[in-house]
């Protein structure tokens, strides 16, 4: 790519990468006019979220460039999905070091583009500026709930089954094993923790179907213990789960078997955009018929319980001691 | 500030800083649960903007916090103002170098509170991570207009006035001034162009009232010509302007009158902060209404024409050839 080190590079990737991406939000303006309106369907509120990665820091540098995209849009589809939203439209920060090229920028733009079209999301609004230091993104998600149908982190009960989706601790994995790590995995299970680390699953479908069945919820992104510790606190309630309930890939249970993982690691890495929420026992049947339509497995690992905190217990009821709580970016 | 180096320091800076911040808008639930919801008044539609700064970019490293929280604030305020929209909420993410220091989140809150006050605009949202690069900050912000109430950049029509808020260029030579150059000012004409260039003064008042009047608006950002020339192309018309016309503070005609600074110079300094937009001749009387209202001065500089492109002319009707079309961030 010729950077010509002025300012119309700015408009130039605009033009090319990001105005595409907005050609079907009218109320975008083609991305021209500094601002998008936004609108409301009726019985319906907005929500909104957003989320900031850097390079080196919440994803690495060498990542391929669509994978960072997806891993972008979908931190923040997550974050809709946890709360019952249905995504609309999103603005995008891009902050670009002098050395990205044309052809990362498009990789970056076509994992957009795929990504709009799978989740029916459409980009709206941005900036984008040069940097001397990492490339810094930034993702602001826009979604709708029913109207009162927002799903929040507070509102678990004493006695509600903890319950999650999908599987937790490969995304851990997965970062571990790029910065060079001996896990003790094929090239097969290796790439899964890989791809589960690059590429996360926001789960909208069952996220939208949880309202009036979960009493909380929200997603792993620090980490299965730290997380379900921030339902608590703003339940005001603890928490007790059993780690040989937590549900694990093939992948981290051949790491657990080889030694090269704890499971203690793998419940408090980060990274999983799995989906905690507390649902009651008499909702549990109700609960299973919704999963099995959404494509995607819910696993009970602990139940809400009265005090503070989240006790993690084996087999015999004795908690074990964790080395730490939840995952290190800051 | 004790930074652990962990990422319970995003918490803590977010509770300490950000939150109350947030305890306004009740619909930010306390910023702990990932979204906030956005309520649309009955006739409103909701507008959204976005900008990124960079430290050694966008401001100075050494430009006090609270001004650069100002600074990031006012340029999206400024975006609004463009557009006839009355701010709302803001969402922020701060991406800062692990050397931050408490007193440093404490004056850049200052400033955002201070901000808050001043424009009725509350924090809804955000996202708070460490980063190895410069301090790099996004702001999302969200305005409403009447249904129906945007003022664009196109629509400006042959014949009619180009008029600009304020005064034009002042920011660019306080910019210069701060990097070292000898413009020839006094301490406090100096003083003048630095608070232009830190602390933009968004036409928000003005603005609004601007709906039914003006054809066409933008901001002024990257310079007048350049942004002009934005709004040109947008309404598929040209422009020609009159330097002479052109309003300056004493400062600018001061380094004009030294010999430190073209009027070329001035006209395409970025970070002016000011409104252009279209009227016709007609409504000329009703716009001097308006603007004796609002507390701005408003200056026609030039006329829409037929063509493209924005022609600088002086008082012998003589095209200027400018060195430059706008200020080069990128």
């Amino acid at each position: 790519m010729t950077r010509r080190g002025t300012r119309s590079g700015e408009f130039e990737i605009i033009a090319r990468y990001f105005a595409p991406l907005a050609s079907g939000a009218p109320l975008a303006f083609g991305l021209t006019d500094d601002v998008a309106l936004l609108r409301v369907r009726p019985g319906r509120e907005l929500v909104i979220t957003t989320d900031t990665i850097v390079a080196g820091v919440h994803f690495l540098s060498d990542d391929p460039p669509r994978t960072v995209a997806q891993k972008l849009l979908r931190v923040n589809l997550s974050d809709l999905a946890a709360k019952g939203a249905t995504p609309r439209a999103y603005l995008m920060n891009c902050s670009f070091p002098r050395d990205i090229t044309e052809d990362w920028l498009a990789a970056f733009a076509g994992g957009l583009a795929a990504d709009q079209a799978e989740y029916g999301i459409v980009l709206i609004g941005g900036d984008t500026t040069a940097t001397p230091g990492p490339l810094t993104l930034s993702l602001t998600a826009i979604g709708d709930v029913p109207q009162g149908g927002l799903l929040r982190r507070k509102g678990a009960k004493v006695g509600d089954g903890i319950w999650v989706s999908g599987n937790i601790g490969d995304a851990g994995l997965g970062l571990r094993g790029l910065k060079g790590e001996e896990l003790g995995l094929s090239v097969s299970l290796a790439a899964h923790t890989v791809e589960r680390y690059r590429i996360p699953q926001p789960r909208l479908a069952l996220g939208i179907k949880l309202k009036g069945i979960a009493h909380a919820g929200l997603d792993v992104s620090d980490g299965l213990v730290a997380d379900l510790g921030h339902m608590c606190e703003a339940s005001n309630v603890g928490a007790e789960i059993f780690a040989d309930g937590v549900p694990l890939s093939a992948a981290s249970r051949r790491a657990l078997a080889a030694g090269k993982a704890t499971i203690g690691e793998l419940l408090t890495a980060g990274d999983d955009y799995e989906l905690i929420f507390a649902v009651a026992a008499k909702d549990e049947p109700r609960l299973g018929r919704i999963v099995s339509r959404c494509n995607v497995k819910a696993t009970k690992i602990g139940q809400i319980i009265r005090g503070r905190g989240v006790a993690v217990r084996d087999l015999q009821g004795n908690e074990l001691k964790l080395a730490r709580r939840g995952y290190v970016h800051f």
